[in-house]
């Protein structure tokens, strides 16, 4: 990327006060910003960095007028963290533009079919009867399995492995390594001690502007669909069961883990390394801290909760302020015997 | 798959109630069965489903006489849920048998061997002196190291990566992006404070009947090999570290990690998200609870162990079921107190 | 590998004992040892093993005078396990020898340069505008974005992904798997209850000395950089959250994640399994025991951190010992309350 102060300003519709052909090429926080680079300054403490700053150009508010001489460029606009989320959005925007057409060799069977403006990566593998959507980058080292569909606008980044029958939405993001409908963990015990591997044969539905992290599995359901629903955002290394269904935006922090069967409601939060068993139901609006470990269900919406196994965050939390004070209160205890001990002698020698 | 009821009902070895040549092309639950569905009916609570379902094809019991009017085609068998496994199992073989042959591009050097009926997916690897058995599927962007030798009837997924000199049995499962093999993780601390790579020569031993979880990690052995023994079931995104020895028929849930030279026996239980420090044994049967950590060698066969660090379950119930009420126990302790003191003030009053 | 027991010994300065062209293709611990194996005795008590084994050849210490007839040769050094592990390392450094040139099909964009000594496995991926250096080993099915700078003597184990603008220094090791740069996990709430994406701009930055696990993620910077510094270790499936900063030469054990802006100082461990919050900042040679939850920050140097939330390691300690007792320390109030009511009533009763 490289633009002009100009085009700049002329995108945020802001007014420019300085070198009009100024190039800038990256997007830098004020404090970190070198030559090349555009920042912005929205919190007033960090106004004197704008005079020592090494940025070309800085958004500023239009109201903003400097106490010393300033040496980058300036843009001035009505409110400059908004302006620079819609940069760092445009910047994304054309980064993502960059990719299109098919990369040699890569591989796709006669018998599937993708649409206008596909990015297909070298090394990439689309199976049998797939159809996939408008705009969809599908990055080097991606596999797609058979009687995949993928909607519009997807990107599935490198490496990321799709297995048979899933279905996943428009505006879907998968990052690098995560693995979509692998088998479920189904294994029946035999008299003997062995076991018998239960056929996975249903499927993952991924709908519509669902985020995936790197590394992330979720596995296909036994019979039936895994569900991740719309807006649902999993960070790296989440374990996603079979026949889990997850709400509609909620979001799930990296490393946790869900089993078998269970249901998460939607606008729920779960925090890293989180583990929730099989076969609960959590209410919408749940809040799991992290590193929690969730035992049975909890119906009722809005519950926070702490601790392994989990309980209500307030319980949790009184427990735990007593847990650290249990040395004393142990000590404490002691003393009370002693203490009762004694008065209960004196007591019977007075009565003696 | 697509077959008739006619054609199914003969493979279960039941009588066919209704329409010979309906299409069923799909398995589902009773409750979620759509037209071309087969379900069964095992479970008396589920009946109302027979008369609602949109299902094509229902198994039932031969003794099962409906109360209303039945849409779907029944089949009648002794047991319907053996049956409805049976069915399960066969469509799982038909679906492996899709794969076969060798897809283009694909890399196998020139001093490996493969043997009868192989599938080796287009982008999949094979170095130098591997030796692979017969019916063996190696999926695409699979990776196969130099001197790999891989059994019979194995199925390799997507993106797994084998490094040089793993050894796989007979009928192993290993779902995409697993990694086996990869360097133990061993650096001899230095007197300037950096680390120095310990060399990683051992190798990986997988027996028979072994399936392992996507995203896995089973590191080599320093010196010698790490080992799964037969029949282990592995989940996803578990951490084995190098030297850790498996026991037969052991089964592992997800996110769990076995640090360096750890020892599990056979026909044990790890829940998920278990830890297990490093150079610790544990007996036979022995059972950990999800998020448990072990920290030390548990040799009585059978133990369940919970919490972290991992004590016996009924100890760690005990104080668990305890420290919920950690509050109220302060309370009692503080009360006590003040009663002590005030009769201890009343005594010496008393004694005045 | 395969070397005579006279090249070795030559190899080591050792002197050599028995048959000077006996053959060698294996490294084993002497407990293990098979035929063709050259193994050591360091530790007197494996000294039986030396009469046993079927090893071909053991290092051993020059002053050694076996007590029984010995069938390996013997070749006498100063110190046999500096002499073993001198051997291990020529083992590997062979070993990584191995590996050059280029094989086909594999793509490098032609904006982008390799050094002397490449190695670009079959199906490997490198980007536009890429700089590779030196003795660099890039296996099959590595995805290597836009704009990375990888430095010299470094290697990629199959299937790692790098994302675009990634600096890697020198020596580095990055196992299977591992993905470098994925989009940190960053959503802005809407007043509707979904999310938006915040872009993640920045990247990450890998000094020289570091090692990288297996399935590891290193998520890049929301602006700026995600940092690993000079000789860190990390495990295998780790998380590492966007704009982290890891100091020079911390370990890290598996499973363990670190969110969002978090810096953990320099020589310090952390154990498996451990979490740790966002934006908290760890003094220089902290240790955090394993599946602790570390919730703020520790500014004292030397901090032993254990539990979850995690405290102070001696006082974690006095509080579990506590807790394990919890049951007969309730069951020791109550028998207190009791006491004091009998005594409460008969000191009424006194009075009465």
């Amino acid at each position: 990327m490289e633009f002009t102060t100009a085009e700049i300003a002329s995108l945020l519709n802001g007014e420019l006060v300085g070198n009009q052909s100024q190039k800038v090429n990256n997007i830098a926080r004020i404090d970190e910003a070198t030559e090349g680079s555009i920042s912005f300054l929205s919190n007033p403490k960090y106004e004197n960095y704008v005079y020592t700053t090494e940025a070309s150009a800085i958004i500023v508010n239009k109201k903003f007028s400097p106490k010393q001489k300033v040496k980058p460029s300036l843009i001035l606009v009505d409110d400059p963290y908004i302006s620079f989320t819609t940069l760092l959005e445009e910047y994304q925007k054309l980064n993502s533009l960059k990719k299109s057409g098919v990369e040699s060799p890569s591989f796709i069977a006669a018998s599937s079919r993708t649409s206008y403006n596909i990015y297909r990566g070298a090394f990439s593998y689309i199976g049998e009867h797939c159809n996939i959507g408008e705009n969809v980058k599908i990055y080097p080292h991606t596999y797609i399995g058979d009687n995949v569909t993928i909607g519009n606008n997807c990107i599935i980044y490198p490496g990321v492995k799709i297995y048979d029958d899933t279905c996943i939405g428009n505006y879907v993001t998968i990052q690098a390594g995560a693995v979509i409908g692998s088998d479920g963990f189904g294994f029946a015990p035999q008299q003997d001690g062995t076991y018998k591997t239960i056929p996975q044969t249903g499927n993952v539905i991924i709908r519509d502007h669902v985020d995936i992290g790197a590394n992330t599995v979720i596995d296909c359901a036994t019979l039936g669909s895994t569900e991740i629903k719309q807006g649902v955002k999993l960070d790296n290394l989440i374990q996603v069961a079979h026949n889990v269904e997850i709400g509609e935006n909620t979001v799930i922090a990296a490393q946790s883990g869900i089993s078998g069967s269970s249901k998460i409601g939607k606008n729920s939060v779960l925090a890293g390394q989180v583990g929730i068993v099989g076969h609960v139901e959590l209410a919408d609006k749940t809040t799991v801290a992290a590193q929690s470990g969730v035992g049975k269900s909890w119906k009722k919406e809005g519950t926070l909760l702490l601790g392994s196994p989990a309980i209500e965050h307030k319980d949790a939390t009184k427990a735990y302020v007593v847990y650290k004070k249990l040395p004393q209160i142990q000590k404490k205890v002691e003393e009370l015997e002693k203490k009762l001990i004694s008065l209960s002698n004196s007591e019977t020698g007075h009565e003696r």
